[in-house]
């Protein structure tokens, strides 16, 4: 055993996205790295675990400092595989990414990258979700290798409270374009759904394929993730799994007369 | 168009689950119901999407007051499905459920059918999921269907704040055994996950297979659902989609040194 951190990498692009061999090149100076990566691409597994089947595991790559499975399952089964069956103690810290495309606002909430970061989080291992604001293939993840390694850098040395994820998005930008780091909260907003349909003949099924554009509702705001975003910033969002909506508890004992 | 209710409803444990035809019984005197349920069980589906393939949505039945279809997808497609595209305007309330299985606690994120319920809430629609804390297929939801009509009346009458969704959960008792109902916040508790190992000599891969038990981390607290659940009670938890972790943003600046 060395003295580096130990850290467990995931994604939910899958085994083969080019932001997943980023976040090796951003780690790899830091720490040995367990790379456990779904064997398929996972956008928008959220927290999805696989509960009916035994998940698939296969080890590809072992070299100094760098051990790479791919697996069948979802992100949050890669992190749960990893720290139930490969490593013999916690991970110093689980980074999950860099994903292909902004995990900023309620995309939190469909993003399998976080879905890998809040699990570690859950079992109390501190844990960084890294997105680029930019979905294509080939993105240019310079700033976000720049940035992730100054923000892992600072957790790895001061920690996490327990059971917090940080969900980061570095806006598509050189780094030399970008401003700084903005801890922020979660912008509110939602995604306007539009569907393409066909119909087939042949089995009588409607086919639909979802697209849609994300609404911001609250542009002025300037202490939100979008906010930061748009001015440059990486934002950093503190995520809890605690989902209790307690500012409306007492509202509802009354509405609902329930005491 | 009547004047009744229109009501949506969905699950995770498929078209094929018995506490899906739980849930239309205990709606049907309440409203006009559109369910849209998964084709296959999709049980710790959370809220995942389909974003990478087209959905196929097919009409099962059609009498008055009653419309089922069946979806490919995950629960949280079944509500964008249903609200995109087969209803002309929002429903007044979205029901999830009955889930065989608790979705107390942490298991919320995990949850297919909460996925469901947060869907509708995403988008302005009041949701209730309701869940059975007995996960056999043949349980006795007597008393979910009867508190959960309760509980979906008052939601009716009096509405939900924006973007608030209701977590349900009933104990797997008789009604008369049930105590009352409790609206409480979400317990502090973890999934402790063990893993059955086999190994696959044809392709050289490890199979494992998910277990493992719940660990209460406040077991003395008085004010959460899994001690109302304990002491025989329904307990409700009010559900937001913001997961920022509020109450550490100024300990992270100070400690991160990010300001």
């Amino acid at each position: 055993m060395t003295e580096r951190p130990l850290i467990l990498l995931s994604n939910d692009d899958s085994i083969n996205a080019a932001g997943l061999y980023a976040s090796i090149e951003m780690l790899a100076p830091l720490g040995d790295l367990l790379v456990v990566a779904p064997d398929v691409p996972r956008s928008g597994a959220s927290h999805a675990l696989t509960v009916n089947d035994p998940v698939r595991l296969r080890k590809v790559k072992e070299t100094e400092g760098l051990l790479i499975y791919t697996c069948s399952g979802t992100p949050a089964d890669c992190v749960k595989i990893a720290t139930g069956t490969l490593l013999k103690r916690p991970p110093d810290l689980t980074v999950a990414g860099i994903n292909h495309g902004s995990n900023s606002s309620v995309s939190v909430i469909y993003s399998g990258t976080m879905g890998a970061a809040i699990e570690a989080a859950m079992s109390g291992i501190p844990a960084i979700g890294v997105s680029l604001c930019n979905h294509s293939p080939d993105a240019d993840f310079s700033a976000s290798i720049k940035y992730g390694r100054i923000i892992v850098e600072k957790v790895l040395k001061a920690g996490l409270p327990d059971k917090i994820s940080l969900n980061v998005n570095v806006p598509d930008l050189q780094p030399e374009q970008i401003r700084g780091i903005k801890i922020c909260r979660q912008n509110r907003g939602s995604w306007i759904e539009k569907f393409e349909h066909r119909h087939d003949s042949l089995t009588g099924e409607d086919l639909y394929s979802l697209t849609g554009f994300y609404r911001n509702e609250e542009p002025e705001a300037d202490d939100t993730d979008e906010t930061a975003l748009e001015n440059g910033y990486v934002s950093i969002v503190p995520i809890h799994v605690d989902m209790t909506a307690y500012g409306v508890i007492d509202t509802l004992k009354n509405s609902l007369e329930i005491y």
